[in-house]
């Protein structure tokens, strides 16, 4: 196959690497078999100034015709740029990750500072540490948190800091801020916050303990990754704060209050066990 | 007279006091017989629900055919609000004012700091001292700046002061670091840098060594308080770089290129010399 150029969320252009869509295809838990077919297809029938997005697309029908589990976990990270357009959903949806994970965790939490009180998106806290989260939330996937990100988010650091969290820290736990965005950083806040000493997870960054394993590691999969309901569907549902496949595994009423058939709830449940037997 | 309510730029509505309006015109450098008749003329055709906008532009209407140069000198606020819709004449005009003051002064200067480089909008020094300035320009005079906007700029101080103002400072120089906007801050990002120890100047803010007293005491005008020049000539000034009163006085040819016959440049000279006897 000849180099194909594709166009990325962000406006730039990039090689296409087969490596990389089985790398994303093998963390979503497709098999050989189901990889081999996906990346057959999809290379087959790209061409040149395609974006990242239509071959996303295209790789997401196939594997949803072979396996369309694997398909809903391919595309968690789409699923949660789907939780706005407010920042809300996914503080909701993080802290609901934080208390999976066990931790005691609460979004939208005032906390006073030496200088200000600041309000803090997610505090999780269990008996060894409590963590103090900034969530950047973006609807576009091409959005980066820049360097005035990495300095603010820095500042109410430090300004926590200097009051022992709040007193949250007062107890001896091990305390840490954390900035959390479902998109990337800007390689200059990267550089900035590495030596500042302020933590940041994203998507992909860094290579251990960035967001999607977090997210995995909790089992929790939010409902703007199914594909058995449609777009309304899924914002009637964030509009009543309900973020979780699970909560409508357990609450199936809600699946017919929402006006689905017989059938269709059947289907969203098995969508949702395949999901979760996943996890 | 009875209490009239008016609207404020940020939306919020005060009873209208006669006082503040004679305040703002005594600073004007009005006579108090000036402001007898503004006041009056003023206080007779307000009435409630109009907004301070149309206040101010009803009594600078008749202090422009009463004194011209003093409602010029008033509008400086105005003035400095049309410098946009960019920051960009606002950071030349600091800089301007700066270097009257006896400072060697730049604009959009990289500097160093601990774990970043930053872009300072104004960098003004002399022997004894560096002012590091940081500028957020609004062009609507209801926006105010924010705690966000109060963090991060004091975190960039603080990476830079970690490594010595980008070493301007290494002489032993008195080094400071301010956050300059043309209009307000919030009551929240006050209390937050009077703790941390962040120099905030604005508009009548703090009540010594607010903007309007440093640019008054520079002597210099922007442009855009010119009564004579019509919006467009100003921006045709303002694209060509050209903020200054003080310019078009040294270069009268600037005011025939823009294509103002004799008599337009006479009255135009006349306006900015009578600006420059009242400074």
């Amino acid at each position: 196959m000849d180099k194909l150029l594709i166009k990325k969320a962000d406006g730039t252009t990039e090689v296409f690497k087969e490596e990389k869509l089985r790398n994303s295809l093998k963390r979503s838990g497709a098999t050989d078999k189901q990889i081999e077919e996906v990346v057959s297809h999809v290379t087959a029938e790209i061409h040149t100034d395609v974006t990242s997005d239509e071959v996303f697309k295209h790789a997401f029908e196939v594997l949803n015709k072979i396996g369309g589990s694997v398909a809903a976990k391919y595309s968690l990270r789409r699923a949660i740029s789907q939780l706005g357009p407010s920042g809300f959903p996914f503080e909701q949806f993080m802290s609901r990750v934080f208390n999976e994970l066990g931790y005691r965790s609460h979004s939208g939490v005032i906390v006073n500072g030496k200088c200000a009180e600041h309000e803090i998106d997610v505090v999780a806290e269990n008996d060894q540490e409590v963590i103090f989260m900034e969530l950047k939330f973006h609807n576009n996937f091409g959005l980066k948190s820049d360097m005035k990100v990495a300095l603010y988010v820095q500042a109410r650091h430090n300004d926590l800091k200097k009051n022992n969290f709040g007193h949250y820290a007062d107890a001896g736990k091990k305390s840490e801020f954390w900035l959390v965005t479902n998109t990337k950083f800007t390689s200059n806040s990267i550089k900035y916050a590495k030596c500042a000493g302020l933590k940041m997870i994203g998507w992909s960054y860094p290579s251990k303990g960035n967001l999607q394993e977090i997210i995995e590691s909790s089992g929790l999969q939010p409902i703007t990754c199914l594909t058995t309901l449609t777009t309304d569907e899924k914002s009637y549902f964030l509009n009543k704060n309900i973020v979780l496949c699970k909560t409508l595994q357990e609450k199936e009423h809600l699946l017919i209050e929402a006006g689905l058939d017989k059938n269709r709830v059947e289907n969203t449940l098995t969508e949702i066990k395949g999901l979760s037997d996943l996890g």
